[in-house]
């Protein structure tokens, strides 16, 4: 079950069934349900997309329901109630998530090609940081290049992790449980940040100016939908892909993870209180514009890729002002 | 004029006048105002404490009248509208604020003791960093020593600044008109986080051990009021002091600021766009436990003061549990 959060002309945030090229609006389909079937579903929050999934949403199972019915639908009923995905404007599946917490280093190829070691699982731990909230835009919105620091901006397709239920101190046995679903995030980093270049060197300046990267408004495009963590069979064996324009640049599987996702939940949970909507990005695969030696340039277009999830695609554009 | 947010039995979030051993409620007040003055004050938001603050706080100058009216009243008066703050629990002045950015050694003799050197403000950038909201905590609620990690809890105490209006690319001459009033934080942080011990060092392992050392669930502790910035003529004039129980530990000035508070705001905003509610921690003086050698025990209180803010008081507990 694939679920978005999108809006028509008037910009009111409305949900669906997320189908690629369509979209099923769940108000809409509620209605068809209820006089086709004769049957009233309790979803109570339409508006809600948290609401509709795992572990604890209250409109969980009628969700299902409803999402097994259009299944069923013959091609011309869910033409009827479908709208082209091109003539809707899709939104962040998560409204303003808590915490957007990301992951450093987590492929092992990835950690080579930045210059790291690729160290085995046993032998390290995992690089969490965060993205401030103001990064967050949805497929389609514009990632627009900083004119203070444009020359290093970079692409990272990641499985992003939706927290459904709070949680503090699982084990690795238990995380996923804590796990609503899964989308596609796009950690664009700015690999050139770098303020007021005469000064003189402090230990930690590399760092800071890395961090400080991650942090530019737009820098963190996340959708096109949510795919509900009991419809995934397996969040370690899916591709992850990311094209520039037509050519592809990442082209990783999750099975290369050196955490995989219940690995980084526990872990993240033994320091933090994990709250619904919060939003984990796991790494990112090899490929990225760093290792190539080529960053992002204006006119071009990113296409993120999650096998089973969706494609969540963003135009680069240059600030304009200044 | 200095407000807060509290709750009594019932757990109702409130707002009132914060006068250190006294809080007044706002609803009563305007209630008693109306009765004394025949006048009609516009606070909508009653509950909403950034609505009385500036720049753009819709009740901002009806909540000065009122703060003015209860200046003048005599003692039996004010005793009639007042509660006595050990009778409430003072809520974090900013509930769930969307970001919280903290600066780290911001202050040259703190930069000494963790082992960095003093650069002056031309040389260096403002080392920048978040914590999760999950860390916020108000006046007189616990902070817990994590059971994972015990034994290098270290208190700083730090100016807070409240952003009241929304920013982006603000010049240092204009960024403290964004500022809707200043709060005391106490970044506490744990210097010996180090998951995973018999790890392969890596290049940034001690980074990534600070960040998450800071990320601790009730490492922010936040209050006990709001100071608006229309009503504190000097933000870079502000004793700093931390006591643990009747010792005092930090005895800094604002003053000492490698960065001051305009400067802060303009750098982020050249980065992340600033919005009404975001805090931001300014840095500690020196004086903390990792230039003493000495860390925090459970049973002892952390008293935090900043000059004309107010006192925020934390007593230090064992995790339970585990």
């Amino acid at each position: 079950m694939r679920l978005c959060r999108f809006a028509l002309d008037d910009d009111v945030p409305l949900t669906g069934f997320f189908l690629d090229d369509r979209v099923v609006p769940i108000d809409q389909a509620i209605e068809a349900f209820t006089e086709a079937m004769q049957l009233e579903l309790l979803i109570h929050d339409s508006d809600d997309l948290m609401a509709m999934l795992p572990p604890k949403g209250a409109s969980h199972r009628a969700a299902w329901e409803l999402a097994r019915w259009i299944e069923g639908l013959d091609t011309e009923a869910l033409g009827e109630l479908a709208i082209a995905s091109e003539e809707v404007r899709l939104l962040p599946p998560v409204d303003r998530p808590g915490k957007v917490l990301m992951l450093a280093r987590n492929y092992p190829e990835h950690s080579v090609e930045v210059g790291d070691i690729a160290a085995e699982r046993a032998e390290t731990f995992p690089y969490v940081f965060m993205k401030p909230a103001s990064t967050v835009i949805g497929h389609g919105d514009e990632v627009v290049i900083p004119s203070i620091s444009p020359d290093g901006i970079d692409w990272e397709c990641e499985l992003g992790v939706v927290i459904g239920a709070e949680c503090k101190r699982v084990s690795e046995a238990d995380a996923l449980r804590f796990v609503a679903g899964y989308t596609v995030l796009n950690d664009v980093s700015d690999r050139g940040f770098r303020p007021n270049p005469g000064r003189k060197p402090r230990e930690r300046d590399a760092f800071f100016d890395w961090l400080h990267g991650k942090w530019h408004d737009t820098f963190c495009p996340m959708g096109p939908c949510v795919r509900s963590a009991d419809s995934l069979a397996d969040p370690q064996r899916l591709a992850v892909r990311l094209w520039v324009d037509d050519e592809r640049m990442q082209d990783g599987n999750t099975a290369q993870m050196i955490f995989p996702v219940a690995a980084i939940v526990s872990f993240i949970s033994s320091i933090v209180t994990l709250q619904p909507g919060d939003v984990i990005g796991t790494g990112t695969p090899s490929g990225t514009g760093k290792g190539r030696g080529r960053f992002l340039k204006p006119g071009q277009v990113m296409t993120a890729e999650i096998e089973g999830i969706g494609r969540l695609v963003n135009p680069v554009v240059a600030e304009l002002g200044d």
